[in-house]
């Protein structure tokens, strides 16, 4: 995931005015959406200035209109007002503290113990879920998500712990409800993978690899050029690409999520994160010496994802590999990605990411909130 | 376009059972679509093996079944049968004859002079329009597709031709009929490129570049090996790659349709196939020792497109250029093809074909179908 840094709201550079892809009919009917926020840390940060920016758009092409009803995060506990509310009030304290003045607000905070509470308060559509992974189990964005589809919204998430622990349970209760469960940024920055998928009927996706975590391959890149791991580190941590806390990512959990998200959505396969399942190897041990060598050789390492079918079963691997310098996995660098599917109809399907914008992730879920409403 | 060649029925080979995406309910509406052929070539006759191929996964994931109603061709005008008929009945002279036994067979032929009649013989829910490419009118598959959206059927195309000669018209008139008319398997042999824009609403494409034609990159790297041009061709030609006539595709034509076509419905300027708006420079001028000379001092001739805004205009071109060896243009062999494109949210978004299956370019027609009748 890319994060914001320096000026918090950079502006969005359009080299042409809007155009789209297979709209033809003049917009007669305007819907307007509730939108809920659940964290509100650089994603649905980002997310709001994309939909504010993107609003005329939306508005005359897909007949989309918004209004934000709900913010809620652990800061700020939950924030409703059905009538919608300006998101700029809650981004820091003394703001927050403005807006909440009895006075000069009919929205008032409370702890977020409740989130079908604060969806009623909001009269939500969507939610947009932003919280942190947790790797292990998921939560609490799995009991968010669920609220969400149980009280008759759309869930979007960025989170991949939920696929991981609860994709079908949350995809069948999502069908019930006849709403969307849609996480489209979970992989490569909202670069259209899942949604691929899907315009791929009766296809069979035999395995995949690829690179689809930044920080690492970020590291690995800084590590080869002469710096020591907790130079690299704190590099990528200064570019905004690694988080104050990069265990995840280092010790390949970060890319073994993403693989799990795959295999299970795209290959309808549950696979679990234990080591039976998906071999796990970070890239704490590999040390500058060596990662100079095998550069200099035409042969870098790379934190490679990797899955395939086995019988009824699917294995996979996230793990340092030896990959040919010239070859595509060879050639993505920074916070490029890359995956590779092998499919029967197409031998061989590539995805390349180059440099994603600021505004990738935020994307993601601005397009999942297109294609959840339109359809 | 890939041409099968040999055993005119190779099998599928699928590795695995029948697995989807984002499908869960069990189906309980079954719909039977009649399904019209226009043009029996490989294209068409592929698309018959991989349905049947497919027949049962359509049935139990996406609750579509088919019958084929109508064949029409220049060689055998047109034949239909609402009750659905045998498309092998119809696969060489013999077999025609005897299937238009009148005794043997409620279906009779006709001259495939109004193609209207046909398809209300047929009873046609779907055409699939596989005629081949007019350069100059997009005729006569403007004309076909025309026909099926007006007696309400889906208007599936593999022929770039109505792109670029009558897409906002088409597109209008399906819009306008409540009915799809989708072209997938146009560019890169089904590749969901125009589906994936789908997926990307409220994105600007400011620009792309890529290697399209396999022909003209099967002939340059045949002579980079030491063929002359003429050997080339007819190895191409071996391959199945390449037409009897390949002009098309060694000018720069086939090249510069497929240009137009992204350009007219991903960056919705109706671009037209004029020197003013598409430069186009085909491989005739390439000698083999310019070939040889480029590849080894590491940039090879590739035949590039490209296109880019240019105030409220779009400039496209088609020639060959000198890339970077390890460069990805640089390593697009064969019949493998690839495209970047540079948008607003993704400043690089590229996408590799590697050597696409026989069942490609059909199988993009068979999608086409799926999404038809989905929605």
């Amino acid at each position: 995931m890319i994060s914001l840094c320096g000026d918090s709201r950079p502006r969005l550079s359009v080299g042409a005015q809007p155009r789209g892809v297979f709209v033809t009919a003049r917009i007669s009917n305007i819907r307007t959406h509730n939108l809920c926020l659940l964290g509100f840390g650089n994603v649905n940060r980002t997310l709001v200035r994309l939909l504010a920016d993107r609003a005329d758009e939306l508005r005359s092409r897909y007949g989309i209109s918004y209004r934000i009803t709900g913010i809620a995060s652990r800061r700020l506990g939950w924030i409703a007002n059905p009538n919608g509310m300006d998101p700029d009030a809650y981004v820091d304290e003394k703001s927050v503290e403005r807006a909440l003045l009895p006075a000069k607000s009919q929205e008032s905070n409370h702890t977020l113990s409740n989130v079908q509470d604060w969806l009623s308060a909001a009269q939500a559509d969507i939610l947009f879920e932003a919280t942190s992974l947790n790797v292990r189990t998921g939560q609490p964005a799995v009991d968010h998500i669920r609220a969400a589809l149980r009280h008759g919204a759309h869930a979007i998430t960025a989170n991949k712990g939920p696929i991981v622990h609860a994709y079908r349970e949350l995809r069948d209760l999502a069908a019930a409800q006849g709403k969307k469960f849609l996480f489209e940024s979970t992989v490569m920055d909202g670069v259209p993978i899942f949604s691929l998928f899907d315009q791929l009927p009766a296809i069979h996706l035999q395995g995949f690899h690829g690179i689809l975590n930044s920080t690492t391959n970020v590291i690995l890149g800084e590590m080869e050029q002469g710096l020591t791991f907790d130079q690299a580190l704190k590099k990528a941590q200064q570019l905004g690409v690694a988080e104050t806390d990069a265990t995840h990512d280092i010790d390949g959990w970060d890319a073994a999520v993403k693989t799990a998200a795959l295999v299970t959505v795209l290959m309808d396969f549950p696979i679990r994160l234990n080591e039976d399942e998906i071999e796990r190897e970070g890239i704490r041990d590999l040390t500058p010496q060596a990662l100079r060598n095998a550069k200099r050789d035409g042969w870098p390492f790379k934190l490679v994802c990797r899955a395939h079918r086995a019988g009824d079963s699917v294995k996979a691997s996230v793990k340092p590999e030896k990959v040919l310098a010239s070859s595509p996995m060879g050639k993505i660098s920074g916070t490029s990605s890359y995956v590779y599917f092998e499919t029967d109809i197409f031998p061989g399907l590539a995805i390349t990411e180059e440099n994603p914008g600021l505004y990738a992730t935020a994307y993601g879920m601005l397009a999942d909130f297109v294609r959840a409403v339109r359809d």
